[in-house]
């Protein structure tokens, strides 16, 4: 750890600290992760999900937590190359860009659009655990919830209903796992009872049952480990990545050059301007066109 | 333009309108946009300020119009390194990827903080013209959407102010140019009213001036030309996008490897737990701490 | 320009000179480019392309000179979207990120394979130009700097030849710029003539003529204007960021959630292997496979 | 899996060719990785390390492999902020990006230098590999890729050394794993043999230990583990972008808008041309200068 009195000119110590980090700390030799040696946590077998969890969040989990975060990481890794963020993959390894290069740039679009849903859903979830911490119960903390949230996104409720699946089949599964850290005092259950009341209220609401996706359940798993909403949009992007990778790593074994959306030769439908001429004489500026 | 009666399977054809557009009509030996034949445009000598609104917007400007707005795009291409977008295209050209990848990474992060100041300032204007079309006043305008920004965003207020510059050296020449152009009725000189009357009203509220920022100067411009708002923001990449490749271009003539913030050495400050052991004896799994 | 003598610490100067520029020079209140103030550039009504010029090359280049160079900078800014680049740009439109986010995600994939025909085609150019200095004849070094590019990097020859434009529309009208500005004395014209005995080499060499396409002709002006090939790249990226820009706002404007590279419901084919277990009973570890 | 005898139009099959994979098999209910289906996968409590291997290579490793795969991955999170990449991706969660991006712009970088001595230590290593097929004993086979390294990349050996860290200390309880997997039998050891071999010879060499650092060990793991040297870099990818998360979430929670590298008010040193007006009367056209 940087010692605070040591002699430094000023200059320099306000740069260092213009970044500092309470992440890690590294001196010629060492590397200590919010204190812990790396010698050690090798030697200790530290998981991956242990080490995710202690980087965001400055301390070690159980075991068990971490295998219920793994668990939720492990579950969506991928869905496939009509999502773009998988087909932007598949399309970059073939532009000639490095593979961490087309794992970015599928990456990157996972927004609020593409991939806020785990994180809208886990706000959604906290809302509905902010007034059962005010005493209010379960039924009522979701009718209200719901309607806040209907009235300030619209009708669509984060983390439930999918497009293509019917039933996502990761729920009932991952839901199991919960149910099973629940009964072994590792995590509450709390969160997994808000889900479920929130996909029984949808189905309440309306012709038929909307249940509970990804989306829902990894936020589900969140919440109950004490993972505040923003992280699960980056829990999310750690997950994806492995899918990211695994498509971007296929497409570079398939090879193809500049691949792009549809097959060569099918090109986009026009629908704009017929073919005119530009205005004016030969070399002549164009006249104003667009007053 | 592709022919909607030709026949061709359903399935095709569904896939190519998947990807309509309008601004490109492709055949083999044919380019044309918005109806424009390349070769028209190149031989008329159209500007790239022109294309870049024909491609956006649908029609061409007159060279007045164009003129004013690569004014606009000119004046903002760079603001040194020390802003984030810009350090970042230096260090990434120092990483092994290519300058397409470093202008990308420095791209990428002018969001809403860092590149959406003439977007929202452009916006603020928009309110200020919906009010006059009402039929109301400037004064009382610029009073009610300035009241209804801060209620709304918070008492910055975009495109006025700069932290660095006490006057910003962009504004005052750029303002000229939207006169030349009112005063040749190349724009009606709406904008700059309302900018300006905006600047006053900042000013009468507080001990000191705030004065228009090279943010609040362009969405003049572009709200002269019939912008929306939203395009403010990618016109200011575009513009931008000129510094990022002169500096990603600078650093890789400089040379260097793995450029990072500080000079090599300087670590950043620790401000982390202390050393500890990881719980557990050896080889034993680590015990909760997370809970 | 700061004043190198001044007193100020050592560890200052030195977090400073860690990010030193030639390109901008800021103080508050002033804005020079490579020594010329701002507003100085405004009011004389510098164009982009000048400006662009200026801050990757240090100098002002004559308006004739910046001509030619928009020209190259204003052809080549859309290919559609059958362009991975330009069909990344638009799924990004729709997944929640900005239009920045947008468009450098594009960018990104302008890798070598996707946009670096114009930096090895100029690349090209320069192995002739160096024979040509040295003395050879034309023909000769062509025929020399051809057989050397085949050695090293296949048969297809950048700049030459287009998948999809049997002749690239583009091409023709652009060398007439390049030869009105070598008729005016703005340029020499040599690299027209490599570009050309290029074209006339690869026809005599096969059965049917490879024109030249956009890249071998933008490629030619940045030659005569005195542009290293790397930066050719970059002028690329410049100018292609037009088009990314125009189609994420188009694909804004059209709406569209998530949208991937097939119509919704079209699923990619599977070819991998069919339905099986996962090896191990119920709650019991998979057993190794992977060896 | 899509029944390819099933009679659908030829078109839209073709569209869904363009997108195959053997990576994820989609129906509607139904997501199976590999063949195997995700619920089972979830209950089975397969890793993420697991997870990974099964989806980038087509099967299941064992539980032993996966845990020095996973213990690779875990060691290398996290460099600090002094890395690129990591910098990049705490300015960027300061300019107004969500957390994707964030992480995307920092993973970007991670090109051949910053993000690729793996991939290229563990190339040098599978040239020592192939000589030692070839029936070469170990010395020779080791100063024979060595002295090919060095002839064909310079001699800097990827793997080996460590600006910062005089004795990389995550090298050598990564080690240990590696000969504890050996003793076990679940990996032969060999890479680890060639690792260190590689170490002696540049010790041999010189005046001062060269010690394999954590680029080097983790690409002797992922060779023991059967990865293909490209894909060492999507491996360290993965394990980086826990840091790019961790250190873009601190900064969200240190606040700061539009961080740059350096503290606020600090410009970088300018050694550019001194001012000068720019030439030509006001309003006239700048003459050439650029020529």
């Amino acid at each position: 750890m940087n010692d605070p009195t040591a002699a430094r000119p000023d200059a320099e110590q306000r740069a260092r600290d213009w970044w500092r980090s309470a992440i890690i700390d590294m001196q010629p030799g060492v590397i200590r992760y919010r204190g812990y040696a790396i010698e050690d946590l090798i030697r200790q077998h530290t998981s991956l999900a242990q080490m995710i969890w202690l980087l965001t969040r400055g301390e070690l989990p159980s075991r068990a937590q971490a295998a219920l975060l793994e668990a939720a990481l492990m579950a969506a890794v991928d869905h496939g190359p009509q999502a773009p963020s998988v087909a932007i993959a598949r399309m970059a390894a073939t532009c000639g860009v490095g593979l961490n290069s087309a794992m970015a740039s599928g990456l990157n679009v996972l927004g609020d659009v593409h991939g806020g849903a785990g994180e809208q859903a886990l706000a959604l979830y906290e809302q509905v655990a902010t007034r059962l911490d005010a005493g209010m119960a379960m039924a009522d903390a979701v009718r209200e919830a719901l309607a806040e949230q209907v009235r300030q996104h619209g009708k669509t409720i984060p983390g439930f209903g999918h497009r293509f699946h019917p039933v996502d089949p990761r729920t009932a599964p991952l839901l199991e796992r919960v149910d099973e850290a629940a009964a072994a005092g590792e995590v509450t259950g709390r969160f997994a009872a808000i889900g479920r009341t929130i996909e029984d209220a949808l189905a309440a609401g309306g012709p038929r049952r909307i249940p509970m996706n990804i989306d829902g359940v990894t936020a589900v798993i969140y919440g109950e480990l004490g993972f505040p909403a923003p992280l699960a949009r980056g829990l999310f992007c750690l997950s994806r990545s492995v899918g990211l990778l695994a498509h971007a790593w296929e497409q570079t074994q398939q090879g193809g050059r500049i691949k792009g959306p549809l097959p060569k030769a099918w090109t986009p439908s026009y629908d704009g301007p017929a073919a005119r001429a530009v205005p004016g004489g030969a070399n002549a500026p164009p006249q104003a066109q667009g007053k």
